[in-house]
């Protein structure tokens, strides 16, 4: 199968079916009514369910046909029960492409391919695995909103026995919701968001941890380089516990790695003035530069350094529209935008990214017209 | 000492003498300049006091009269040579009230107790060391500005023995720039800093420099968290390690909790089936929303839930002032903001917080006049 010759995606017709209908389940279902698609729910608490119901991401499957016969079922069910629901969809609807969009995908091919031994109408073919890059802090379906795949990546993951008849409707499921269809083996996607999503949820995690019996003395001097790295820390314990354990082994060796760069750095902080000592601490800072530097930019494109200026702003309303009007005005696209964070004063600070070629002009005017600005 | 009685600062009137020209050191001398006090600049190297006088943060010490009696030394140095260059200027300026801003406390002032064993011309009475948490991640004078302290703390950590005039001149200092004065013992501070400033900064470096070997097509897929816990892995090396150098004993203990929540973590990753392992896994994400939520919130105030709300936006010039402007004309105050960083298509997702009570009508109103809102 040549996966380029696939990508060309229909419209999906539906009806769709949504086993699970949380953050993404909820969100998948307000996107493709949107699109004038039938939709039915499906989840084992009829409380999530009813929410769902409620905000219109589509109808309760037990008012659905008897010979109800879904073009797709999607499982939007955490990774814990994702592989038995696909497996049950597979059975059930013996017709319908099956997809889930578990953060996790080695597992849940693992499943189905256990299940589909020894039962025919577990037909592997007919399943395509698929993650959206597209979480938030909140969960479950209050917090869904239909364009929340809009522009981000969404991973197909295929395996060898793949139908071009399920790769293509998948593809037209991530199309039609705006996501950017990108594809990788199951074992190459556990591995790499091992390394970009949970690996930096568990340090962030770790690092707020330190935090529970600070005195909060000491947290008033937070400024937003701790506010940054611990966000994420608000994370739900839930679902967390079952990414976590599900693409347990692809954390291990990233996670050995940084304990060994510990006790490197613990073993020089104990002696500082040691010969090597400072090398040492240099080339940790160092080392993180370089990383940092390869993480790729707004829009999927190459890390990419923008040019930032601050202005000074009363912290009131209209006062940043204000600025960003003048902006505007001057045909100058922000790339990027920061609001400081201040301690005990009435004024924000607005930090703003623009293409390099464009600062120099944009502080000339913006000063021209009374801003305080500070390049 | 009674601290409280002495919080009441008079103005600088000057001349104030920066010794180390650096972000710090230039932003202090454009601070001052622009309140009308002399400045007078020195740093070991000459193109750095070059840059630091041609943004005009002050004249040349070289240009000083020879009896220059400046009534405040700040010293801008890194904190290697902090120590020593307070009990320089301590000798030099025998009526001078000396303060230094380097990020780590204990070491300087241990720097000073011991030079004024056998010398009395060092007065460690006429030294107050302070540090105001303005950092960036770019360094030099070339970032400096005058409004890099303004509504950031700025903690003054005096010693047993320090001067109450001392006390009121650099509380002036702070003042004057616009800091937000409040008082540490030096010890407090270290150990302060270790926990919200260094840790997160070594933490970050850590995960940023696992990154540097990862496939690219992995790092497409990296999304705002990772961006978030990794932007500060950006700083500068040098620096870097002379904080973690001078900071490095209440840097140890933080840092061997982590590694011991790795081992704990690890072990259970190792056998994410086990009896047990679940619930390990749960704990960590739990304790880490503990202590993301004791981080305190913006003006300094105590950690707010602020209501959400997402805005769709084209990514070209003036979209997202409009939007702001809108929601200025409403009268609502916007209390953070964030840009989507969105893979592939022009469209921007503007997130907004607001007060909980403001969320629903502001909701109600955007969506009245056109805007693509989801909350």
């Amino acid at each position: 199968m040549n996966p380029t010759l696939l990508k060309k995606s229909a419209h999906l017709h539906g009806p769709v079916l949504i086993i699970g209908t949380g953050l993404l389940g909820a969100s998948i279902g307000l996107g493709l009514r949107q699109r004038g698609i039938d939709v039915y729910l499906s989840d084992a608490s009829p409380s999530a369910e009813a929410v769902a119901t409620d905000i219109a991401a589509g109808s309760p499957l037990a008012d659905a046909p008897a010979d109800l016969a879904p073009e797709l079922v999607v499982i939007g069910a955490p990774p814990d029960v994702c592989g038995s629901l696909v497996v049950e969809a597979l059975r059930t609807y013996p017709r319908a492409v099956v997809t889930d969009v578990a953060s996790v995908k080695t597992a849940v091919l693992d499943d189905v391919r256990a299940a589909a031994v020894d039962d025919d109408a577990v037909d592997v073919r007919r399943y395509l695995g698929s993650h959206p890059m597209a979480g938030r802090e909140r969960s479950g379906a209050v917090a869904a909103r239909a364009e929340l795949f809009t522009s981000a990546p969404w991973v197909l993951c295929p395996h060898d026995d793949v139908d071009p008849h399920a790769y293509r409707t998948v593809t037209s499921l991530a199309v039609d919701l705006g996501g950017v269809v990108t594809t990788m083996e199951p074992a190459a996607h556990d591995e790499a968001v091992a390394l970009v999503s949970h690996l930096p949820q568990v340090v962030s995690s770790l690092l707020a941890s330190r935090l529970q019996d600070t005195p909060a003395a000491s947290l008033s001097l937070a400024g937003q380089g701790l506010r940054d790295v611990t966000r994420i820390a608000a994370s739900d314990p839930g679902l967390w516990v079952q990414i976590l354990g599900a693409n347990a082994r692809h954390l291990v060796e990233p996670l050995e790695g940084m304990r060994a760069d510990i006790d490197r750095l613990l073993h020089t902080l104990r002696a500082p003035t040691a010969p090597g000592a400072r090398l040492d601490m240099a080339q940790l800072i160092a080392e993180g530069n370089a990383g940092q530097a390869r993480i790729p930019g707004k829009h999927g494109g190459p890390a990419q350094q923008f040019a930032w200026l601050t202005v000074l702003v009363d912290d009131k309303p209209g006062q940043i529209a204000l600025l960003l009007t003048e902006i505007g005005s001057l045909d100058v696209n922000l790339e990027d935008m920061r609001l400081g964070h201040s301690a005990g004063l009435p004024v924000g600070m607005v930090e703003i990214a623009v293409l390099p070629s464009k600062k120099q002009s944009l502080v000339d005017d913006l000063t021209g017209r009374g801003w305080k600005v500070v390049a």
